[in-house]
């Protein structure tokens, strides 16, 4: 598989188990994955996983911008850098969103998340 | 310096360059540097500053509104993801973007960029 197909079914992945089993989520994480959510920074699957499940909405719908994949060095990650919509249950518009995350290579042939940053983009 | 105030630093020096005298940014690069710009890959610092030199407005002003940053990895280098406003000179409205820069440490302990996502934020 070429890296663009390699982010694209990963961010498909991810933003899936968001929207329906969000605790799922820990593990695509590992203890020095890195989460920057609206600028708060929290380290580690299980605190990513806590701030993850503990955002105010339960149900939400993720829908996808754009997709655009780099390799980040010789250690065989990957950057991807996502766009999108999120529509939380209940409210009227959706909220923009910007997301990076960081994908580093696993033992088993898989990759993991390493660096995570999100970011609303507020009109 | 913490890695905060290295990339604000860099981010305003990145913009303050490309809002003044944008073929400077090619010190910014190197040969296996990548700039992905709405979708379009380009690769090489020459080819990047003629992508960025080549856009189709002369005068620009960006203003930042947010920078995050984290480490990514063990080579030294650096995440940083940046959401601001591009005003065009003649153009009624700032247009959003989103972008993120992956530094890596140069020998003389500066740092150069070695992938580079602009996207805009479509409303």
């Amino acid at each position: 598989m070429d890296p663009d197909s390699v982010a694209k079914a990963f961010v498909e992945h991810y933003y899936s188990l968001f929207d329906s089993n969000r605790a799922a989520l820990a593990n695509l994480y590992q203890e020095g994955s890195m989460l920057t959510f609206e600028g708060q920074k929290i380290q580690g699957s299980q605190n990513i996983v806590a701030k993850l499940t503990n955002l105010p909405f339960q149900q939400c719908q993720h829908s996808i911008t754009t997709v655009d994949c780099q390799p980040s060095g010789p250690a065989g990650g990957m950057l991807v850098f996502v766009s999108g919509n999120l529509q939380l249950a209940g409210e009227q518009h959706a909220l923009k969103f910007s997301q990076m995350f960081h994908l580093m290579p696993t033992p088993q042939g898989s990759f993991y998340v390493f660096n995570d940053i999100f970011r609303l983009n507020y009109a």
